[in-house]
């Protein structure tokens, strides 16, 4: 993995700013938990409300902080007053996601001008053990001049 | 597309049954709409505690309804006393999920006796229009002589 | 699926000039049967040395030709003077491929001024049966203002 | 990563012998440069008859190589006397394929008894750099008591 570095000396707050603004991210109890130049991991803990038939967690709660990850990744890397955008993901359900808490990693691949490649994955952590229950890659889209924060119209 | 036949005559209740097992999709508000053999709809309407950065629907959201709506579609074809688990989804996102209400649509392409590939989708309805907002594959497994509802332990 | 309009009154003579230019699609024997505006079609022929293990067409010689179809139905919808390149693909392998006669279809599903998705098959033609036994998406990128013919330097 | 131990003395061979019958391997010039168990590497040479409309590898070739090194790195792991099956692939390509040589890398993130999925990726080795051009997972079945040699009827 090539190291990193953000163009855009207000990275940090831009995509901070717009984590919060992602309303689903509090419904789920979701914490921005580790933020660098093409890196971003977000966790969460379980919860019965969010689970499956067994009583594991829905593989769409793992994609969901696996695809923030991976787009908040993407956008730390882009320049100011850009916006992003998720274009399309692939997430292999390794194992089933049951734990304590879940770590969604997205991690910048290949950053290009208009679209970044990043590898996602979503850690089970139960008692000491920690398991890859989720992997995948996704690629997303720079919308140069465009508002992170336009709402609803 | 081939018409498909369940081999269970009790596979809409085991459906049916599963579905409410699933906790997190009364935290999201979503409706099993539809239900054939070898297809399956669910529903949810617009909640601004379900979206991202710029209000629409997020991205995990859709793919809840689209990825159940999937595995449920293949369930229906599956013999008593199977148990059903995604293996992997690829999803499309071909344009923002702005509309009122949204429909996750899994529709079976080829059921084998362990494998299942879906064809997902979802609908975006907004005003008069309709809007394919996501559009993906995902193959499914059956797991043969295992109690759908197990608790986690 | 929209009725799609080719902007550009040299499509045709634009897509069939890069296919002739794709050398690999010489060495599979892969010929252009079809094309439409967001339609391409590209058909080759079962032989030995286009196989896997089992004596069946390898999966990557029908990613081939889907590839490709995806690629040139993708650009026939693009204006004069830009080049086509795949951002990615995934494809569910439905079934072994077996038969005399392959066909891959690319189908535009969505037409962005930047990105384009289509969906993927191949169909295995044997006898007088036709089955799907390769299936999925793919995300085709515009590049404005740059040559196809470009030669490697 | 895990590290995979081999559960059939004979893995090697057995691998080996399936490369070795994939006459399509033969066709791309492709040989089997690296062997572990979990693990395994399918190189080539660029030549021209291989190529796109730009005169890079054809992105079905590079697909070639990963997928059949993904292939066999889930088969170094299976039991004596099955037979091992793609279900799916997906890749991204993140920039490309330029280079004199090219190496496809298949290594297995989960094992399962059914079902293994694969990490799977190409590099490209232009002059003393590499790069890494295309990059993606796979899912593979193994068929138990299935021969690997069944020739085509």
């Amino acid at each position: 993995m090539e190291p990193f570095v953000a163009q855009d000396p207000e990275w940090e707050e831009r995509v901070r700013a717009s984590f919060v603004r992602q309303r689903f991210m509090a419904t789920l109890g979701a914490r921005l938990a580790r933020l660098e130049p093409g890196l971003c991991e977000i966790e969460l803990d379980y919860r019965l409300d969010l689970t499956q038939q067994h009583g594991y967690l829905h593989a769409a709660v793992g994609t969901a902080i696996a695809d923030s990850a991976g787009g908040y990744a993407a956008y730390s890397l882009m320049p100011a007053g850009s916006s992003v955008l998720a274009v399309e993901f692939k997430l292999n359900l390794l194992e089933p996601a049951r734990g304590e808490r879940f770590v969604g990693r997205g991690r910048v691949l290949r950053a290009g001008k208009r679209l970044t490649v990043c590898e996602l994955e979503v850690e089970a952590h139960a008692g000491g053990s920690v398991r890859r229950c989720l992997f995948g890659t996704q690629t997303v889209m720079c919308l140069p001049d465009t508002r992170d924060d336009s709402s609803r119209s």
